[in-house]
């Protein structure tokens, strides 16, 4: 069995951002030599998400107005969570909406996708440093 | 270590409809020959869903109400997606609430569930061919 | 390869209730003897979740409060559900919008987490005994 790790930086220059990832995890899993296995992409934060999805902005549109509908952006106490003296409960709430992380299976040496997957990191209390990790195992 | 892949193939009646693949990936399980492991599921289409849930018809009725309250089919252009052309931006954000995937553990030979766990495939924008991915790793 | 096993027990207090488990999922994991893997942790139940975020009191009453307001609790027939006589429809979605699983790497036998990583148990439906499955692989 061979496993491999890799972590992606990324640091956003707004608050709630999108950004295409799939070409760096695909060196990753190119890098771990692994041909037939299984590769885990997470956000390691827990404001951040990375999702499969289309990538078109005007749905990226789309998905930040619904979530700021759900989990709107308020730096008051609306939130319990701000007691503590942070200002980012929305971003906990619009990460679990789109989840932590994928699983994606590796085939004949490439992630196995269909025809329009493309993996994402949402941050959304982003302009700080962030990592997003890629863990292969295989063979 | 072996690996086993498998497509199930999906065209479903209805644009939103829930079909129960488990017996599907069962079938796989036991071709795969793997004893414990790991059984990854996932949709390859951006616009549906692969998730674990109650197989009971009126559940199925509430998660539609559910899905149609937070993001309702809409061809028109309240979703900026719809200017490109397309009319499934709701898709799109449903399969997000839904999920892409799910990995289920293999113990003993066969998925190990608990008592009420049964595998959906969740159509959001269907009456077309689409492909749920079964990838299973272990030995 | 290395497989391991461990089912965490848990019987909340409260109908809604958040429980960390990290700790016991470490437990399995340093069990395991797996240096370098991945970690499947499910709930085996399809009212409740397993998912990471932050282990704070405030940011579980948002929590609470979001999930509440978008899948109410409510008895009656407002959900189609609750004609098989159950009253927990409201649980089934509030699972779907906080996940079935996470899926952890692990590096150096340890769970290759984010500075504040938590793994939690979070119940809709409780006050009964409940089961969440820790599957690894890995060497």
């Amino acid at each position: 069995m061979k496993t491999h790790r890799h972590e992606i930086k990324i640091t956003t220059h707004e608050r709630l951002e999108f950004v295409n990832i799939t070409a760096e995890v695909e060196a990753a899993v190119r890098a771990s030599g692994v041909q037939e296995g299984l590769c885990l992409v997470n956000s390691m934060h827990i404001t951040s998400s990375v999702f499969i999805n289309d990538d078109e902005s005007g749905l990226h549109a789309d998905f930040t107005r619904w979530l700021e509908a759900f989990a709107p952006y308020r730096p008051g106490t609306d939130y319990r969570h701000h007691l503590t003296g942070e200002d980012n409960a929305d971003a906990h709430i619009k990460r679990q909406l789109m989840g932590r992380e994928v699983v994606v299976a590796i085939t004949g040496g490439r992630l196995d996708f269909g025809p329009w997957e493309q993996i994402f990191y949402g941050e959304f209390d982003g302009r700080r440093p962030k990592r997003v990790l890629v863990k292969i195992i295989g063979e």
